[in-house]
Formats: C-alpha cells, structure tokens, sequence
C-alpha cells in the first residue's frame, strides 16, 4: 500500500510549521533576526532543529518568510490608512505618520525589518517591499494631484523619494547600536522625531511650508 | 637564522593586493558583487585563489573592502561639491545633484554600492556610509540655517531624510532587474530624473516650491 499523508498528519505538520514561524517572529522581535539562532528557535517550537529543515531549505529561507509576513502587516496597514475618504494629502500624511509611529512603538522589530543586515534572500525581500509601499504612495499622489492638492509631478518618482526619506530617518532612531549615544526614547522626543519626517516629506511632495 | 620579510617581498605583497581590489572593483563595476566570483577575480589578477585568502580572511572581507574604497570616492565628491563658497541650499543642491548624475553615469557600481543585496558584511558597511553621507548634508543644512537660506529645522534628522530620499529614488532607475520594463536610459529621461529627486528633496527642506 503506498504511504498516504493523513489529514491528522498534514494538520500537524502545518500546525509545527506555524508554530515555527511564529517562533521566530518572537525571537526576531525581542532581539533582531541576530539574535533569531535556529537552537533558539527549536526550543522555544519544541521541536527538533532538523524538523526546522523540513519545512524550510535554510535558516535564510524562514527568515524571508517571516520577513514577509511581518512586512505585510505594515504594508497592510499602510494601504488601511489611504484608504479612508480623506483628501489624498491627508490621508499620505497619516499613512506615514501611522508607519513612523509603529516602528518606534516596535523599535525592535522595525530595526530589523528596515536596516539590520542580514542576508541577501532577507534584503531581496526587503527591495520588494520598499516597492510595494512606494506603489501605495504612488496611487496616492495621483489622487491629490487630480484633486489638486498635490502640485503635478512624477508620482512613480516621488513615491520612492518618500519611502526612502521615512525609512531612512528612522535608521537612527531604531539602532539598537545607538542605544547609549541618544536621548532616551520618549514619547515626547517620538513625537517631534515624527513631526520633522513628516514635514520633510510634506514638503517635499507639495513644496509648502508646513 | 629568523625568518624576516624583505622589503622586495612586502612590496610584491602589497602590490598583489592592491591587484586584487583593481580586479574585484573591475567586476563589480561590470556586474555587480554577484559577478564578482573569486576565480574570475583571481584569473583576472594573475594570482591562485589561495593567494586572495592570504589577503583577506573572506570573500565577503575583500567585498566589504572593495565597497569601503568605493563609496568613499563617492563620498568624498560630495564633500568636495559642498566646500565651495556658495550659500549653504546652492551647494546641497549642487551636491545632490552631482551625486545622482554619477549614479546614473555608472549604473551598475552604484546600483552594487546603494542597493545590490550582498552580505551583512557589506550592509554594515552600507549602514556606516549613509552616516557619513548624512553627516555632511547635515553640516551644510546648519550653514544654511545660520544663513537664512534654510528654515530651521533639525538638521539631523533632515540630512537623514535626504540620504534615504535620495537614495530610495535612484534604486529602480539603476535595478539591473528592471532594464527591459523600464524606457532606455537616455540622457533627457535621466535629467528629469535628476530634476525631480532634487525637487523633492530641496521642497523637503525649504517647503519652498520648484
């Protein structure tokens, strides 16, 4: 009789899976994806590091997938905020203050989305990524400049400049690295951090002082 | 007796490393690090690949040195492009500007040094020079604050915006990936290139339209 994979068994191994990814996801956000060893991981699955190579070729593998997920949130969350009935000026500020203000409520977790190195399967995830919020922000800008609340321009363009400009002034503020050199973080000292990113892209987009 | 180095076999050493770095920069600048493989650089050098280990602990060692002393020639022509007399926005434009025409101008080197992904190795080193970049756009934006020609506005975080704003918007343009879905590089398509990323990140510190 040939072997045949139950149901019971197939929802076990999907289950370990999860558990797995879910795993790492705590480990990667407590400590980077450095801190995310594959030891760690099992232990905390209860499972065995080699079960970890069942369901994933290579630690790079799992770490692009939860990579994804963990990037997908916010991309959702970012698509959420523009999708709401506001003037598309409005609503490209709130989506970037959204996104500004949950990665320094996870500082960890968004360090590691971002910045941290890591590998190349993870950063060729992360190039995709920047392209996917850039194509939310790019239907944006198109609505406000047929609105007219954005002057016309290259939206294509001056999507990529936004996500670059929000991403890369969050660089600092989320090292883990600049821990000690910085001020506390707090809320007050956010809160202004996220003002001046956001005037900075504002401007950028409209050329109006805010 | 003791084993000592002559001088003629320091030199030979030397002058074998410093062909090693020629060869790796040669074929990073034609296709990348993916291209950039050891037998082909070791070919290119004339030396056995042992001998590249002699030289550096790693591929990813010889890498990081071959980004290291090209991003600092970048670097230093920005440095070089806001040291004239003009007032603080001239120079910070003229900066921005000479930095994404080179880009452009070598494509694949500057698509290897901003976004190929690589190694950690090679992203730490990224992660340090976008500090160095940041740091000199922030001394030219406190000149121009002193000057009355920029708004003040915290002047680091501003300079980190312009980095990644910069940066971000020259990814596409130079992705190897996107050679056939994009229009031919032309000189015209690549000044209004250049023209609206120095829009956006001059409108981002002046909230002056352009």
């Amino acid at each position: 009789m040939a072997y045949r994979e139950t149901e019971k068994m197939r929802q076990r191994k999907a289950e370990a899976r999860q558990r797995i990814i879910d795993c790492t996801y705590e480990c990667v956000a407590r400590g980077g994806f450095r801190s995310a060893r594959i030891t760690r991981i099992a232990g905390l699955a209860g499972v065995a590091t080699g079960t970890i190579y069942r369901h994933f070729d290579s630690r790079e593998d799992l770490f692009a997938e939860v990579f994804r997920l963990a990037t997908q949130r916010e991309v959702d969350k970012v698509a959420e905020a523009l999708a709401t009935s506001d003037e598309a000026d409005v609503r490209l500020e709130k989506a970037l203050r959204q996104f500004a203000e949950r990665a320094l409520r996870g500082p960890t977790m968004a360090w590691s989305l971002i910045a941290e190195p890591v590998d190349p399967k993870v950063e060729e995830e992360r190039l995709k990524y920047r392209k996917a919020y850039a194509s939310l922000f790019e239907t944006a800008i198109r609505d406000g400049i047929e609105e007219g609340c954005i002057p016309d321009q290259d939206a294509c363009q001056s999507s990529t400049c936004l996500v670059g400009a929000i991403a890369e002034s969050l660089v600092g503020p989320l090292s883990p690295t600049q821990a000690g050199t910085k001020p506390a973080a707090t809320t007050d000292n956010n809160d202004m951090l996220v003002d001046t990113i956001i005037r900075f892209c504002m401007q950028g987009l409209t050329g109006t002082r805010r």
